[in-house]
């Protein structure tokens, strides 16, 4: 524990993932951060990662994040000071950083609703500069970082800033998962996946995973779905009813985000089931309440809270579920235009989750 | 308790409200009921009431409901005779008659999902002849009728068929209304009114009703609404969030059952939220996930299951609700067609629930 100040350092540079322009990401020099405010903390990032979120940043759909903003919210590091109100923290510190920044103390914050943090929330890489740079400031230190035990494999540990938590929050515990009821994904992209791995913290008897890519439904098997089925020739429907006794599942998890995968969930979905939403949506979604009205359903949307984080932890030392699963490829800061185009290609590279090396620890 | 087989009666007649034709409900003489299955119960029909759902079927609307059928799922009488498995009640007891029959050992009636028992569910008055007439037939006896407690006001009782469980399951209980929460309404039919009344149970800061028709609204405000909101003038969002300090509500409750009235519930509804439907739905609304992805909300449909009649019936011992409120028009059967014009004409006549008196106590 520390309450020292940090002497406000000198100006000094550092390499970071700028979103330039609509379209254009720029590996770019820019100030190193610092303290701003009493709970904040400086860490010096060792490892982050890219978001899908990063992506609709670069397109421009994300009216928060101007050009200009060092990108990232995900990532581990070593703390390198600390405001005059951190107390869980000192110098020297591994930790984990959460993608949602929250003050412990607002209305939603002691709800444990750490994503509607009225002075944080997801401000990482978004209103503020984020992670994909050799340091970054951490608001609201205290709550919003993570002690790494000793002896972890801290690159692994990245998935637990932001993937990890939102396949177990917006899905996995959202839709309720329960030893041996069926549950259908609906996406098996990363965040698929990662619902696929928490949900089988709770032994459900059927994880079905439904995707157009082959290749991701081979990844899926792997990661312990029990059935896979290619939704491309337009009988997913069909197939689910033929694994559950024509009952439908009873948790569906949505982790696409367009309407065509969202009206497919309310499909499969068996009578008093849960239809828990991930995707990021763009535009509306038609409901059927026509059909819906009487089946004693819910839908759940949810932007991650990390309030998980801890359990995370916990499941990672007792090895119920191996983070690492997740990463397919590696690159330098250096090498941030690169991590992009293989993350944004992922088709194509079949890639997961890229990690991004900032600083040597 | 008595296991007595009553001996098959001679067929004798009985007046009942039939489905005549679409669009046409007709006083007719009937069989009277007699005993098909072991579980059956004749009941002798006291005092009945109509349902918006009658009306859905007079139009056409509900597909397992074919012309010639007696109307009716609510209902208290007298039992006249019992089926040999039918352990719980003997001729003479006074019985209220659930509008869901529920056989009690299925795989949804285990779950108390009663409503989507295998062999039952709502059935009465819809697959097979129901309360609108001097006897009815009632499957799965056991499970489906109810004690009525000496001296009690049996026709109020009536409410505790249908409309009470469905404001309580449909909307306080799936909306999750709390100590000090906020609750919006839209829609002072019956079916709001009676949400109103149960949301109160669980004592919530504020009661927002909102209805195009200010003598509903009145009596919403007497029926202990908090603040009342006419809609015509389309500023229904903005007065709701003035009244919530611009928050929305924690729960929304659709008491209409059509899009508009669905869609002013997602823009009204608190980050963290519930918007619980007990609408009926003849077509689908548009569901705003580009906005609701990240709200963390729920949103619940539910078909009611009448598993919470024993509460509401210590409820009402304890006079922690009124169900004759409810009723506003008393007829005899052979006034049913009567009925039916002033039920059906509720803008005009101002009627609520009307009582019908099929048989004298």
């Amino acid at each position: 524990m520390s309450t020292t100040v940090q002497p406000t350092p000198k100006t000094t540079m550092m390499q970071a993932m700028v979103y330039a322009a609509p379209g254009k990401i720029a590996l770019r020099d820019c100030p190193k951060p610092v303290i701003q405010a009493p709970g904040d903390a400086i860490v010096r990032v060792t490892h982050t990662t890219i978001c899908g979120t990063d992506l609709h940043i670069l397109k421009g759909d994300v009216a928060t994040a101007k050009p200009g903003r060092i990108l990232g919210h995900e990532g581990v590091g070593v703390i390198d000071s600390v405001g005059a109100a951190v107390t869980a923290f000192k110098p020297g510190d591994p930790v984990l950083i959460s993608c949602v920044s929250a003050c412990g103390t607002c209305e939603f914050c002691r709800k444990q609703m750490y994503s509607h943090c009225t002075t944080g929330g997801w401000i990482l890489g978004n209103s503020i500069d984020g992670c994909q740079a050799e340091y970054v400031r951490a608001p609201h230190a205290d709550m919003s970082l993570y002690h790494i035990p000793k002896g972890s494999d801290e690159e692994a540990l990245v998935m637990l800033s932001d993937i990890l938590p939102t396949g177990l929050e917006c899905g996995t515990l959202n839709g309720k998962v329960q030893p041996g009821s069926t549950v259908a994904i609906v996406g098996a992209g990363p965040i698929g996946l990662a619902a696929l791995l928490t949900a089988q913290f709770y032994s459900p008897g059927k994880i079905i995973m439904i995707d157009l890519d082959d290749n991701r439904l081979a990844i899926a098997k792997k990661f312990g779905a029990t059935d896979t089925i290619n939704s491309s020739d337009g009988k997913a429907l069909a197939a689910v009813m033929k694994l559950t006794g024509d009952a439908g599942v009873d948790t569906a998890i949505e982790a696409v985000g367009i309407p065509a995968t969202f009206e497919l969930c309310q499909e499969l979905i068996a009578a008093g089931g849960v239809i828990a939403n991930i995707g990021v949506h763009g535009k509306p979604a038609s409901l059927h309440l026509e059909t819906l009205w009487d089946r004693n359903i819910a839908i759940t949307t949810r932007l991650v809270d990390t309030a998980t984080i801890p359990m995370l932890f916990k499941t990672v030392a007792a090895k119920k579920i191996d983070p690492a699963l997740l990463i397919t490829h590696h690159f330098t800061l250096a090498e941030g235009e690169k991590a992009y185009e293989t993350f944004g290609n992922a088709a194509k590279t079949k890639a997961l989750k890229v990690i991004i090396t900032a600083s040597s620890t």
